[in-house]
C-alpha cells in the first residue's frame, strides 16, 4: 500500500474520532484503555465500568437486604419495566408490548408455536412457516422442529450470501398457505439490514403473521416496530445491549395480539394469579402470559447500565456513529483489504447496511486464529467469513484502522 | 406460656447453636448479623457474602477482560461444569447427566415433552401423564397444557395436604397406560419428603418414566437419583443453592436416557456441531441436547459459592442440621403455637420431612403482613398456611425461636 494511504487513514481515524459526539462513551467501558481490539461488540458486547459495581451492590442491597421481599417490591415487574425501556430506546415500540425472560431461542420457540398455532386455527390451509436458509442457526433449527411437531411446512427462503431476505424474495415464498414469516433484521453473517415496514407489509398482504429477529439490530440500528405495523419480534441482549453472557432475551408481542395468541410453556409466572395458585391454568392478560417461569432477575441488572448510555445519547445518535464506523472500514478495506484478495460480502448502501460488515478469503479461518493471539478479536463465520462488528458505543476509529491493519497483515502471513 | 417453658427453649436454643457444626458457616452469608428473621430460605436463599465479589470481579476480568474468548475458554463448559458439581454434591448424579439452563419451568416442559413422546412412540397406549392435585403450579399447569397439546392425559393424585404423593397412592395411579409420573421430592406446601427409591421403583413397575421435581430439596436434602434409578429430574438453584433471584434451573437425564430423548426447543445449543451452524438440526450427544439457547452465564456465577459450602461441609451435615432445625421448630410450636390454635401441616416423621414446616391457622394471612413489618419473613400459602424454611446453612436455633416466638405473638395480635 502507498504511504500516502497510509497517512490519509490515519488522518481520517483522527479526524472522525475528534468530530465522534460519543466519543467518551467508550471509556464508560471495562478495557478501553488497552490496545485490545474488540471486534465482537456484535457477539457478545463490553461491560460498562458501572456493571460491576451495579452487581454487587444489587447482591448486598437488593438481594441480600430485601431477600424475598425484593420480589414484591421490584422483581416481579422487572421484565416489564425493563422490556418497556428497551422498548421506548430501541424497538420503537409503545409500552405494554415488551417484556424479557428465557433465552432468544425459547422465547422464538414460544411466540413462533403461538403464532403458527393461531393462524392454522383461524384457517388451516396455512400451515406454512418462512425462513431463510441462510438465517442463524437457531431459527432455522426451531423451525424444522416446529414444523415437524405440529404437521407445518417450511419455505426456505435462498438468499445471496452477501445479502438476505428482501421484499423480492418475500413476495415469491409467502401466499394464502402462509402461517409466519420469521424474518431477520440484521443478518447474523452478511450485516444485511432488511426493510422492517416493507417486509412487514409484504407478509401482511399474503395474510401472515410476521416475528422479527432482532438479534443484530437491538442497540445499533432503530427498529421501530409499532410503525412497521410488525407483530412479534425476540432478540438478545448480550449482544449491542451489553447485558452479559447469557443474558435473556426480550420480546415483543404487538399490543393486538396479545389477547388471542397463547404459548404452550404454561408456567406459573404466565399465569393470570400467580400468587393465588389455583388449579387451573389461566393465561394472563397482556405481557405477563409470555412468560413461564421465574424471571431471570440477576441476568436483568447488568443490561440496564448500557440503556442509561442510550437514553443519554438517543439510538439515532448511535446508529449514526454506527453507518460511519462501517463507512470507514469498507473504505479501509477498499484501501488495505482489497489488494490482498480480500473481498467485503456485506451491502454497502448505508440502508442495507447492519453494524457488521464480513469479509471474505479463503484463509479467514487462520486470519482469525492468529488475530485473537494478537489480541484483535473479530469471529469468522463459515465459509471463509471474517466478522467485524464494530459496536457504536465502544469501539473508536482510531481502533477500527488498528484492527484492520492487524487484519491485512494477517492476510499477508496466513495467504 | 410458663415462665419454665420459655426458659428451656432458650436453653435448647443455646445449646444446639454451641453443638452445631455448622454454626460458623452462618457468618458467610449477607445480613446474618441483623436481627432479621428469615424463614424463606426455601424461596430465596440468602447470599454468601463472597457472591458480591465473585460478580464483580466476574463482570471485570471474566466478561471485560476475556470477552467473547470466554465462551471457548470456560463458559461453554460451565453448564455442564457445574451440572456435574450440583449432581455429586447435592444430587447423588455420577459426571455427565446433570447441565444447568432456563429456567425450572422451561426445563420441566422439555424433559416431560421429551419423556412422553418417547414413550408414546415405543407404546401408542401410553398417554397418561400423573401429577399430584397439589403440586406446584407450574408442573400443574406444564402438564395440562402438554397433554392439550400432545393428546395426552392427565392423572391427578388427590393427596392429604399435609403429605404428598406416596407409594400407596402412586401405585392406585400408575398402570400400563402411564408415560410418565411427575412427581414433587419435597412439597413445596407441606413439605412431605417422598420416598425417592420407592416411588420410582412403583413408576417403573408400571412402565412409567420419572421426572423428579427437586425444587425444595436440591441442597437441604440428600437426593441420590442414580441410586433411586431414576430417569429425569429438575429443580432449582435459587432456594437452598443461594443462586439468585431468577437463577437458572438444573436437569438430570440418566445416562441410559440420553441417546433416545430428544426435546422439541431446537437451538443451535443443542445441535452436536454448535458452530459448524449447518442446514439440518442434529441433536448433540450427551446432556448438549438438553439446551436449547445461550447459555446464562452470568446468572450462574452466583451458586458457585453455595456448592463451595456444600463441598465443605457435606450434604449429610446439611441434612442433619435441617432435621435439628425443623425437629426444634416442630417442638417450639407445639409448647408455644399450639395452644393458640397452631396446627402443624406438615410430617413429623423424620424419614417424611423436608427442609421447611407448613403451620396453619385461619389468620394466617394478616399474621405474615404482621411479621414483615416486624422483619420476621416467613411466606404464606393458600389456604391459610404459613411456611417455616429452615435453611440449614444461613439459619442458626436462636433465630428460629426468636422467629417463631414473634408468629406467636402475632397469632394472638391477629386471631
Amino acid at each position: 500500500m502507498s504511504t500516502d494511504l497510509t497517512l490519509d487513514l490515519d488522518a481520517e481515524a483522527i479526524a472522525l474520532d475528534e468530530s465522534d459526539p460519543l466519543r467518551s462513551l467508550r471509556d464508560a467501558f471495562v478495557g478501553s484503555e488497552t490496545p485490545l481490539v474488540y471486534f465482537d461488540g456484535n457477539s457478545l458486547g463490553r461491560p460498562p465500568r458501572a456493571t460491576a459495581d451495579r452487581l454487587s451492590s444489587f447482591v448486598t442491597d437488593q438481594w441480600g437486604g430485601r431477600l424475598i421481599r425484593g420480589w414484591d417490591e421490584a422483581w416481579m415487574d422487572l421484565p416489564f419495566v425493563i422490556g418497556d425501556r428497551i422498548g421506548a430506546l430501541a424497538l420503537g415500540a409503545a409500552a405494554g408490548q415488551t417484556v424479557i425472560g428465557d433465552s432468544t431461542t425459547v422465547l422464538l420457540y414460544k411466540l413462533l408455536r403461538a403464532a403458527l398455532d393461531a393462524q392454522t386455527a383461524a384457517d388451516p390451509a396455512r400451515v406454512e412457516i418462512v425462513v431463510g436458509r441462510d438465517d442463524f442457526p437457531t431459527d432455522r433449527y426451531l423451525v424444522e422442529g416446529i414444523a415437524a411437531e405440529r404437521g407445518a411446512r417450511v419455505v426456505w427462503v435462498d438468499v445471496d450470501p452477501t445479502r438476505g431476505v428482501d421484499a423480492d424474495l418475500l413476495r415469491a415464498a409467502v401466499g394464502p398457505r402462509t402461517a409466519v414469516v420469521l424474518l431477520s433484521h440484521v443478518s447474523y453473517r452478511s450485516g444485511f439490514l432488511a426493510d422492517g415496514a416493507t417486509l412487514t407489509a409484504v407478509a401482511h398482504d399474503a395474510g401472515a403473521l410476521v416475528l422479527w429477529d432482532l438479534c443484530h439490530s437491538a442497540g445499533s440500528v432503530p427498529v421501530t416496530l409499532d410503525a412497521w405495523g410488525a407483530d412479534l419480534a425476540v432478540g438478545c441482549t448480550y449482544k449491542y445491549l451489553n447485558g452479559g453472557p447469557g443474558s435473556p432475551a426480550f420480546a415483543y408481542v404487538a399490543a393486538r395480539h396479545q389477547a388471542t395468541l397463547v404459548q404452550p410453556v404454561q408456567g406459573w409466572m404466565g399465569a393470570a394469579d400467580v400468587f393465588a395458585m389455583g388449579p387451573e391454568y389461566h393465561p394472563a392478560e397482556g405481557m405477563r402470559r409470555f412468560l413461564s417461569g421465574t424471571p431471570p432477575v440477576l441476568g436483568m441488572i447488568a443490561m440496564q447500565d448500557t440503556l442509561d448510555l442510550i437514553a443519554r445519547t438517543g439510538i439515532g445518535a448511535i446508529r449514526e456513529k454506527s453507518l460511519q464506523l462501517t463507512g470507514f472500514a469498507l473504505r479501509v478495506a477498499d484501501g488495505i483489504l482489497d489488494p490482498l484478495g480480500v473481498r467485503v460480502a456485506s451491502p454497502r448502501a448505508e440502508a442495507e447496511r447492519g453494524g457488521h460488515i464480513l469479509l471474505s478469503h479463503p484463509a479467514m479461518r487462520a486470519v482469525t486464529a492468529r488475530l485473537w493471539r494478537e489480541d484483535v478479536i473479530p469471529d469468522y463465520r463459515d465459509p471463509a467469513g471474517l466478522r467485524i462488528g464494530l459496536s457504536p458505543l465502544s469501539t473508536s476509529f482510531a481502533e477500527t484502522l488498528a484492527g484492520m491493519r492487524a487484519v491485512a497483515e494477517a492476510v499477508r502471513a496466513e495467504a
